[in-house]
């Protein structure tokens, strides 16, 4: 097999077969195959997709790069959750206790802030001692006796996904469905779970800016699962306006324990739930679980064990003023009046990383304590002058993160009809 | 500025800045951008092509990467010929000598076989002793005194060119025509020519298979030509039999020398004059001198001359029994008969390599004695045993050869109407 023709054949819009698949992800793992043909490749692929039936063999191939864990020693389904990335998305931190609580085990890996993004490690980093780093064995003993952990991808979990992932980011072919449905499924199945629940964001906030991109990366991930003997089931979600209210690493935290004690942003409890009560579902135990682990605060203490385990003090979660704390909060006051119609969410996000909250390269160090607590939804009358949001920050960037703030929310002077935040439910055909 | 962000330029359909594409080109060649990077954008460029705006810098940029020789010392307008390839196309023997009699330079620098079509160098270098390799000094002395002088390209013409070149050869980023016309361009305007007369072959042995890939490849030249401020004159001549009877490098000098003493093939003579007089119109000259130089036995002396001058042995012109012979010739006898109305003539030009006329890899060493002489032309009726050709060969890959051969002609009951030679004439707007 020569790669000049695998490449060839792609460009001109022919179907590989599965072992040449194999075969470019063989030689690229074993550095056979050289970064620059890998690259005309993967834009080949950017221009011509990939058939279902490329896919599959691409995402295990990537996946059986690495380290696969297994789990099936453990009685019961081990499900997982997946997001695609928007901004006050903290669903993972309530999500993950609850359904362990419910008696589903969670081996959760997790990601860090990506674009204008939040990322979930960082979240987790911002309780003081919290460690993400856990060894193979720890993590396993965690879910055992925990029913989860939450921590970083490992060097072991697919490496070929790591270096394709690096690739595509200096190549200009992240944006290609394929290759994020593979990319996402190969990680998550190596997690050695059962079942994945996919929240796919879809908006101004997110990758996916419509339904139609959002639906078709949802039936990718959905097929590539059932190709891998994997139950997935996605849901379409609103992004066109932040999360709750907190957007920030410790900010966010605070949302969850509000959301875990039962109160916390409407918003932000119902997406908990309903993805919560899809987890219980594919792991085979009564989704009505999910509401009463959090009214009987069984997943608040779940929480702080998994806090502790990981190295937390779980302190920070009876008394929340122990976690980072911004030294300074000021208003950012609605320059108009009237009904708030429409949100640049992308800019929120990034108006947030001008103060710290999230990396701009990654070397930057991020500030856990600094961020925003929104003030007003979409929809809302705001008089002028009232505050949008509140801006927590350490002197860092604020005149940066008002700039941007200063264009990204219009108004209107009717209110809005009220916008779902659960869009689609998307199956695979063995879920 | 960053790559990744032009190549997603490039990937979105949008035109990148003559700025833009002269600090990829020059980022690259100071090896600042790497491979991977640039196979991305080349793939890119495959699907998205290159407006003139952009083609323009590009080649020119390719062209400043390395020397560009300057002939403006010597008089008159100097110009050149380049064929995009084909099988038993030895023209740019014998006009080279013709247009250099006639008083206009021909500062030629050519390349060597590609694929299954055959290369000038290795047709010079089967003249025992001619040497392409030529310093450029030697070069400019030969083009001063003789005219004209035949020589390969030598490192400081184009580099980035060449470096492209052997990454797109390795990315399947050769088809594609703007790549293939700035490559060619910047090359040919590194000789420092006034104009340039393209031979662009269309048909099955031809790397353009249609009239229209072939027009879009001249036009493109011919818009690069005007924008560097250089007369082009294209020709779509047809590629669906070997030119003359002759394949094979000695084979075909020995046809050459034919043509220079009067005689040779009728399509060979019809499309060396038509190029020739172009050349001349290009330099300043009356076309009808070509056909006098031809006939006055002129271009036969010049030819002499440049091989004498460049280390070949001047009795092979004389006495072509002195140049490389094969052991043994048999013929290739036609199965059916009836009259032939269609050639694969790639399947001939490759049937030709396997007997060592040319190379399947970079390391091969060419047989310049081997190859076939042609005892059939489109439209011919040929009785059931007649040879079609006849194989003149060492004892090497003679059953390959004939097994590719089998299938490479098809007959017909009714003979074809007569097929042209020279399909189209573009030309430049400044031609």
């Amino acid at each position: 097999m020569r790669a000049v023709d695998l490449i060839g054949k792609k460009r001109d819009g022919e179907r590989l077969t599965a072992d040449e698949i194999r075969w470019l992800l063989t030689e690229y793992t074993r550095d056979a195959l050289p970064d620059y043909q890998m690259a005309a490749f993967l834009m080949a692929v950017f221009f011509r997709g990939m058939a279902s039936e490329e896919l599959g063999p691409w995402a295990d191939g990537m996946l059986r790069s690495g380290e696969v864990l297994d789990f099936s020693d453990l009685p019961g389904r081990k499900v997982d959750k997946h997001s695609t990335g928007g901004v006050g998305d903290k669903i993972s931190l309530p999500l993950a206790p609850i359904v362990a609580a419910c008696g589903v085990r969670v081996p959760m890996v997790s990601g860090r802030g990506l674009g204008h993004t939040g990322g979930t490690l960082d979240k987790l980093e911002s309780i003081p001692g919290f460690s993400t780093q856990q060894s193979a064995a720890r993590f396993r003993e965690l879910v055992a006796t925990l029913g989860c952990a939450l921590i970083g991808q490992t060097a072991e979990i697919a490496p070929a996904d790591k270096r394709l992932y690096a690739l595509r980011d200096v190549t200009a072919t992240v944006e290609s469905i394929p290759l994020i449905a593979s990319s996402i499924m190969s990680k998550k199945l190596a997690e050695g779970i059962d079942a994945l629940v996919l929240d796919v964001k879809v908006g101004n906030g997110a990758f996916m800016r419509t339904t139609e991109q959002a639906r078709a990366l949802a039936l990718t991930m959905a097929g590539l699962g059932a190709h891998m003997g994997k139950a997935v089931v996605a849901y379409l979600t609103d992004m066109n306006q932040p999360l709750g209210h907190a957007i920030g690493n410790a900010l966010e935290v605070r949302e969850t324990i509000d959301v875990l004690r039962g109160g916390g942003p409407a918003d932000v409890r119902e997406l908990t739930l309903v993805l919560a009560e899809e987890m219980l579902r594919l792991g085979g135990v009564d989704p009505a679980r999910a509401r009463e682990a959090l009214e009987s605060g069984a997943a608040l203490a779940r929480f702080r064990a998994i806090v502790e385990a990981q190295g937390g003090d779980p302190t920070a979660i009876d008394d929340p003023t122990r976690l980072p704390t911004a030294r300074a909060v000021e208003p950012f006051a609605s320059p108009v009046g009237g009904y708030l119609t429409q949100m640049d969410t992308r800019a929120v996000g990034t108006a947030a990383i001008c103060l710290g909250a999230g990396r701009n390269t990654k070397e930057d160090v991020i500030d856990p304590s600094v961020g925003f607590v929104m003030n007003a939804r979409l929809g809302d009358h705001v008089a002028e002058g009232e505050p949008l949001l509140f801006i927590h920050h350490n002197g860092v960037g604020v005149d940066a993160a008002r700039k941007l703030l200063a264009t990204a929310f219009t108004f209107g002077t009717a209110p809005l009809p009220p916008q779902p935040l659960v869009l689609e439910r998307i199956g695979s055909p063995i879920a």
